[in-house]
């Protein structure tokens, strides 16, 4: 119950550990073809450039970024945790330049601050930013955002690695130009593939640019010929086959539930882990308009936060039950709590409340 | 029976889809402990910067040329195949300069052509070769060219992607600085991660450059730090957990056969299968003293050269046998063996000669 990996469904282990095939199999061809429509469900797009990155999501990120930006191209990168700062290093990596709008770690992406920035930065062509931060459970507007750029003429490139599957993810309904997930959040897949969505305005970007891809293995130019539906599928890399097979048992199992009873098993969960936490005397970081169900930031009272480490270590040890640190400024303050995909049960809110009530006894009596 | 991904041990198979655990779970950092050590006895090093990639065999060609090359570098490729052409598109998109010694696809490396293009260029600062070209099935002498390197002050970049665990590979006796194999070859894993092994003086390189490796996901500088065996790991992305836990089973089962068992077998099926083919009137493209046993360039025989896709999609629907096509100038003119670790088994060579037998008689006698 960290801020994911999730818990996997058992039919997405067992679907991993069939046979192998070959990477330019019939059979596999169809199983790409069927991933990509499964996944243009999740994402809620049309979009033909849809499918898997043979790599985690923080290579589904450099896709977008490599694919999209070249030397000298002005992004504008929301930063509001660790992932929009994960961002703003891939832009500079790629020779662009970053211009950052920050807000609190903890708060939303601020759409004021957003179109004041285009507004005093004309030249800049790409909007970036998280939706879903997993540093701190954080929901940004990624309507408004998106609306924002579309009037400023940009692309946006949106990171929903924690929300695709878990809150709404509506590429085509917002406009989303290049999108990023993960397979190890809400899609509760064991980690090791990052599905990206290209619209087509960013694919024409990428068939129109002046200079090469830098990165071989992430040039979407070349990758799109392997996953393309027209004609010969021809040899790019050999495709992680048995971590495709777990994708598409996973998307399987989202598409049986429907996209709308996930969202909605989700909000239920949250619900139930956040009334179990009150009990506790444990309250949320984020404000409720802001918060993400799937991930849960508990701020730690004051007097555990030097032993919450040991904490967080016993709960493993002894409850078998992990739960994720704070990073950057939060580390030591939070605990962030994943309720993701097959994780977001009954059942885990149940044994989650019950260890921590344990723990907490433990610790407030050997702290007084 | 392809080039790769290769056959896998059920064992490797059930490991994959063992319950997943966090990637900063202490058991899973004990887990990554054993992957390096098992590693290091795979590649024959004491590296300590040894680990697999947490994707495919060519994001580890991509991590080595990335981490090694700056603006401006002068790299000597060599290309008697695919992997070397994509060795050179890899250099060049580093910003480097690739100086090019071409051989025969079907021929080794000629190590009197890599020393005169040392000679004629004294900056070159890497020679980038292919031990085991997947697309001609030759084997290079990488001891001899690492000599050669070592005589010119140049550092080494190998791909071992289909010898490591088939033929020997001996990156500390060679001195070969820097190298990068896949698990879906001799190692018989699924695939999606790569193994790469770093000398202290590549590592030295990587620490010292001017400027920031273009890829975040690939900088070694910070991959290091999740990889490293002292202090606390820091987050660097997400590890494929179950794939991990596959490639370890298929390391164990490695180390438990010994290596040199393990070339054995590989070197006894190839002539099981070379007397197979011979019986059957077919012969080897490669030169026997450049041959490697876990990949067979077969020579189509002239009659059957325009029907050899239909043979092949035979052999899969009606035998469940897939053998590779040629690439590139060898398209339609060889079919490609593979013999690579679990699948170098007399089974297999059996069920391959059977059924080439049996598709043989039927297109002969269409054919005539």
């Amino acid at each position: 119950m960290g801020p994911g990996p999730s818990n996997i469904d058992p039919r997405v282990l067992q679907a991993m550990a069939r046979p192998i095939i070959g990477h330019l199999d019939p059979q596999f061809i169809e199983l790409m073809d069927d991933i990509k429509d499964l996944l243009r469900y999740a994402f809620q797009t049309e979009n033909p450039l849809t499918f898997p990155i043979s790599a985690p999501g923080s290579a589904g990120m450099e896709t977008c970024f490599a694919n999209l930006v070249e030397q000298g191209d002005k992004v504008l990168v929301c930063v509001n945790g660790v992932f929009g700062g994960r961002m703003k290093e891939n832009v500079i990596r790629c020779g662009g330049e970053a211009i950052i709008v920050e807000d609190e770690w903890g708060a939303p992406v601020s759409s004021d601050k957003v179109e004041a920035a285009l507004q005093a930065h004309p030249d800049i062509n790409i909007l970036a930013f998280v939706h879903a931060e997993t540093s701190t459970g954080v929901c940004s507007d990624a309507a408004t955002l998106a609306g924002i750029a579309k009037k400023y003429g940009c692309l946006t490139i949106m990171d929903c690695v924690t929300s695709l599957a878990g809150i709404p993810v509506l590429i085509d309904e917002w406009g989303i130009d290049a999108a990023y997930s993960g397979s190890q959040k809400c899609l509760s897949c064991p980690p090791g593939l990052s599905p990206i969505t290209f619209s087509p305005r960013a694919t024409d970007v990428v068939r129109k640019r002046k200079t090469k891809v830098q990165s071989w293995f992430l040039d979407l130019s070349l990758v799109m010929d392997y996953w393309s539906g027209e004609g010969a599928r021809s040899y790019h890399h050999t495709a992680p086959i048995n971590s495709m097979y777990a994708l598409h048992e996973s998307l399987l199992l989202l598409k049986d539930e429907g996209l709308k009873n996930s969202w909605a098993r989700h909000e239920t969960q949250h619900k139930f882990l956040k009334i179990g936490l009150e009990n506790l005397g444990l309250s949320l970081l984020v404000d409720e308009r802001f918060r993400l169900p799937q991930m849960n930031s508990v701020v730690i009272p004051g007097p555990l936060r030097e032993r919450e480490g040991d904490i967080r270590k016993a709960l493993l040890s002894k409850h078998n039950l992990e739960i994720g640190a704070g990073l950057g400024d939060l580390a030591g303050k939070i605990w962030r709590i994943g309720l993701m995909g097959f994780g977001a049960s009954e059942k885990n809110v149940e044994t989650c409340i019950a260890a921590l009530q344990s723990m907490l006894h433990a610790g407030l009596s050997s702290v007084s």
